[in-house]
């Protein structure tokens, strides 16, 4: 994935949310390192003993850490000088692995799935840091396009009603969030069978969707008057109609493709728009708990990555777009942080983020679940999110 | 209420999120002027044409208004000429009130307690604003304390289980947020049998409280550091101990009253330190629907307001403070927005924020309902805002 | 001047830069009662002892006080409080001053210059208080207008060369930074003989002048980007044409009365698309030293000000507008700084501003000298600020 | 000087003041490119059309361009294709230069001069570049220190009295704000015959410079305060002393050496601690006209550059450090800006800005003139800047 990088694409930081390609690669080496290798290899020497300080993200036990917003300017160590520590820390973990205690394969299987999530930063971060060159240079070129017809109206699917047992089943990983399984009470509703596409969004867009305050929640029009919103990120108009960046470079918006770089504020205000609302997290993962989360477009290899229209009755539910839900990211009930340094994986994010469910075309295949529990800001809009409709039925 | 205010006392606005009494003042009585009189009286003259655009809150569809932050410029028309702005709408309003409509009745009623709601607000910034002044000069003599013994260790009282009935019944005044009535499933759990005290609060603070991240979310943690935060509003250190500042001036923290003034990052904090967590905003109503909501120490008259120490087995969920709750302001399953400007009066807020239940010392008695909703920002903690601790129980 | 305030009038601050019209007169007080009474008299007793915290401005050596951009939230005491802190430091004053030693009495003279200066600063700030109330109001009725004719085109009158005497020369009152008087050596030159007028201001925007980047300081340019600057300050364009907000509220603009509320940035922008340059204060010294610095128009008087018409040929180099020199503010040769307090009078604004000179009409007739150097901020605009036009004349 | 720099040092930009090496290498070559070779070579045609968007840096006659402090984001091109633009201008340039006309040729020069200027900056950002990577990475070995003894105290030197002639006298290169060449007066004062040192630093530190504002502006106190400044730039209290950061790495400061890195209000401040104040522009040009520009401590080749202790008698006043003099940058009488984009050359920065003389041990030989008027903001302080001292002589 990171091969067409230079060392310069890799090391420059585009805006405090995002990070470097180096210090993805830096970082998630570091947690295996810091966690598997250093707390239970007792002979183990730290590879850099002055890195842990670069490449903690936010383990406030793990002690100060450079600050997040200057992580760009890390232009030293060098990407292969970083290869060089990957390479290292591999082999150490390689070697241990066979004798490593429960626990730390525990910990091994966490560093793992900590990765998967990092190379999806990894790819919408690079994509935001070319957006921001004028010249939009494309890392990949254009995948391939298998013409689709345009996809039909939007057919409600009426979902579960009453008790459903939500959270994680226990058998196999899950973050610390996404537990314990409880059950949870769900009232008539129903999902659209398919996430909003681009050429919906272009219609919410010319019906004055970002100039009438009425669609919007309060913090969010706030947001569009404060950073002049007009479209979903990357969108630019031109003469023969909206184009869109991506890492195949600036293309014309595909209308049959389902929306995506949108926040939850435009997500809600679309939803005002159509009559309809946002999907709760418990309504979409009731949905979602009887299809293959493995399936759908997700990433499998390096290479251009964006949203396909859905070409089947699937729903698309896991794949292409993380869907944004109407569910503020809080814990379950019963939840519990675990004892030390990773015990901050999850809970301390809980307030002020909203979950998004499904997993996106840049998420690693596999590492998609029902219960798994994505959370970002109101007005983040940098990851491949988008929109599923839902709207409540009445009661009988 | 405004008597011992002076014109400028009354016209001052002390921070962003306040406004001043004047503004108060007027405010409501151009919600009585534009929603009844003006739109449900076919001959009705403004009282000034003018006056609309300076004391519409934050109603889009009523058109361009004042911004919010420049309240505190508008020292023309002063508070007499504002008295008389009431006088006059008063008038009208009870000349016109037999005869009105039911849509228009229905205003006046939601017009009278949004007069209440503001009534706290004109107490709680006036103290605010009395607190930027160095002098810290007191709006009222002291209340005459009664000694109090200090209470009793909290006692944890076990909850209803399964399915309860949340939400307004329809029974008088509710605002829209607080509907639809529907059912919401509790899994096992206690409430503390009062909220936590002053006292409490102190010993959070030695411990570190404030010094240590990991008992705070990541949110409320930079809020600290970011706002060099260590205490509760209105606290000082002195060499005698904790003083507060209050509407009756600075005067010493009493150890057994309950704690105020702290956000919902410090409420949130103050429970992971003590093992506990908040209670669900569902936990809390259907702990508070068997209470009377007008009982407790609310606001009957002009003078000192202050949160009082538990004296009997009511748990205090009606009145002293209002207790944060772990849950984020969201809306119920099937609510909807009235038409009209109106209909801006709660949904648009539903992002960003956390409920808090039960009233305050300064809350007008009556206003109260066990299924009454407040909001408020999380780092936000000019209210009379306190915390009660709850627990989860093992399932059965 | 402050007979027509009420107690919210002369309570609010407008933005940082002023100061509330109660503060002035506290401040002014506080300087006799401090550098006067406190310093020269054993046995007086303060006012009250918590009082300078809040009315020291910025003497350093006077220990901590409260902070400038809070000084609106002193509603307590009241304005009348400050009328009777002024009436007892105004008898104690008068009591002492026949037995005060002369470095005392030398104090009192600058206090009373001092307070001339603040009175100035209360008009304005009055006035920039008024502006920011979207009603509009106006302090006192229109002054009568005598009808004046256009001007006549600026004519150049050259100006002094070679070697000239700068600064003050001892007889009767100056401040500090008008020392010492020293040789200057002035460059060919010629200045015109009035100030540019609000038509040719017209003339300058609809010119485009603030929409081409080639007139302007790169710092100035900034500035109206950034803050959208397309007309001298309160003033707005309607139908009719160009209006201004004064103190007798808004009102048509007069074509042939002197441009003013304009910043430093602008009166060079001007300058350099009039294909001319700001005068020297050393050039602008020379031509007034032998004009009459009571002349002109000044303040007499509390009512409207504003600047007038010239009608004669005194060139109106006292009252009307402060001129804008092109002279950074900095010290003149052999300057020192007095010890005490009282020398943080002026040396140590000695960076970042420009000098204006001549007074305007709200300066206090009497308070202009040839000498004298006011000085603001390049981007400061809310003093009746002017343009006086120079250009460099061939060396023979 | 770019041969360590790997592609991402040369593409990180570590302050918005400071542009990466990578455009510093581009810039210079589009000035060529654009006023040179598009201008006067009727059939060139632009290296790359889209380049000249990126690379022009504030020329507001050449239409829009990159933000300035997004110069960062410019990972492509990369350093070895900007490489070949240069390669590709020059050889055109070569080419193009014997039948150039006189203009053309003169922008050449210009063009020379500004690419020498840049080379000075390319260093300073650079430095400045590796200082925010906590790993403080050396660039360079250190240069090979010969002891030097501690120079003596500081010796007033009488400066030229009366009137002088300043500015360029029009042998050889100038930009154009060194002139006109014009007479000036001077009053009686003296310089000194060195710099200050970083001992002499230490000791004003150690007197409590940085706590107390009675040695500083008010902008500079302010400044003081605000950013938390208690030494120059890079330096760092040890156990062992101070140290300072160079591109060397961190060393310790050497007390025989010139301070640098020190803001014009720190120099200021240091100047009235010792009694003293800065030189005017007039006085230092008047005491180094008669010095050859061409010696001293200035950069002849690629490596680590430092200041260096005085060892003769010269006074340092080319090379080492850039002294800090107490003249606003603004025009000499008679000035006037070229036509076209090329009169935005230094005209439109003369507000605001001090004047600093000399040059550093990073100009590049022969940049220097005693003409020279180099300016900074009076905060900045990542350029190789020092002090020296002056003095007021009684009249005689």
């Amino acid at each position: 994935m990171v091969e067409p990088l230079s060392d310069a694409d890799a090391t420059v930081q585009s805006m405090p949310d995002a990070s470097p390609a180096k210090w993805h690669l830096a970082h998630t080496t570091w947690f295996f390192e810091t966690f598997v290798l250093r707390d239970h290899l007792p002979d183990y020497a730290l590879h850099d003993p002055r890195w842990p300080f670069l490449f903690n993200s936010y383990y406030e036990a793990e002690g100060r850490r450079h600050a997040r917003d200057r992580r760009g300017m890390i232009t030293r160590p060098t990407l292969d000088e970083v290869r060089a520590y990957r390479a290292h820390v591999d082999a150490a973990l390689t070697a241990a692995l066979p004798s490593l205690p429960v626990a730390a394969q525990e910990l091994v299987a966490l560093g793992c799935h900590h990765e998967e999530q990092h190379q999806e930063l990894l790819i919408t971060d690079v994509l935001h840091l070319l957006s921001e060159n004028p010249l939009e240079p494309a890392l990949w070129p254009a995948a391939r396009k298998v013409p689709v017809a345009m996809p039909n109206p939007i057919r409600w699917v009426e979902g579960s009603n009453g008790i459903v047992q939500i959270g994680h089943d226990g058998t196999g990983f899950a973050f610390d969030c996404e537990g314990p399984r409880h059950p949870a009470l769900l009232t008539p509703h129903a999902l659209a069978d398919r996430t909003v596409t681009n050429g919906e969004w272009a219609s919410f867009i010319a019906d004055g969707g970002y100039r009438e305050a009425r669609w919007w929640l309060a913090d969010g029009w706030n947001w569009v008057k404060t950073n002049a919103i007009a479209a979903p990120l990357y969108w630019e108009e031109t003469d023969a109609g909206w184009t869109r960046f991506g890492l195949d470079g600036r293309r014309p918006v595909d209308p049959a493709a389902p929306v995506t770089h949108v926040s939850f504020y435009e997500a809600d205000a679309y939803a005002t728009w159509a009559g309809a609302r946002l999907p709760t997290e418990m309504e979409w993962e009731a949905a979602a708990a009887m299809h293959d989360a493995t399936g759908g477009n997700q990433m499998d290899t390096a290479g251009p990555v964006e949203p396909r229209p859905a070409t089947d009755d699937a729903g698309g539910l896991f794949g292409d777009v993380w869907e944004w839900t109407g569910s503020a990211y809080r814990p379950y009930p019963g939840f519990q942080t675990a004892e030390g340094a990773v015990g901050e994986y999850n809970g301390k994010f809980m307030s002020g983020q909203f979950v998004l469910r499904g997993g996106s075309c840049a998420t690693p295949r596999g590492h998609a679940r029902a219960s798994y529990r994505n959370f970002f800001y109101p007005h983040q809009r940098w990851q491949f999110t988008g929109v599923r409709l839902a709207k409540d039925l009445p009661a009988c």
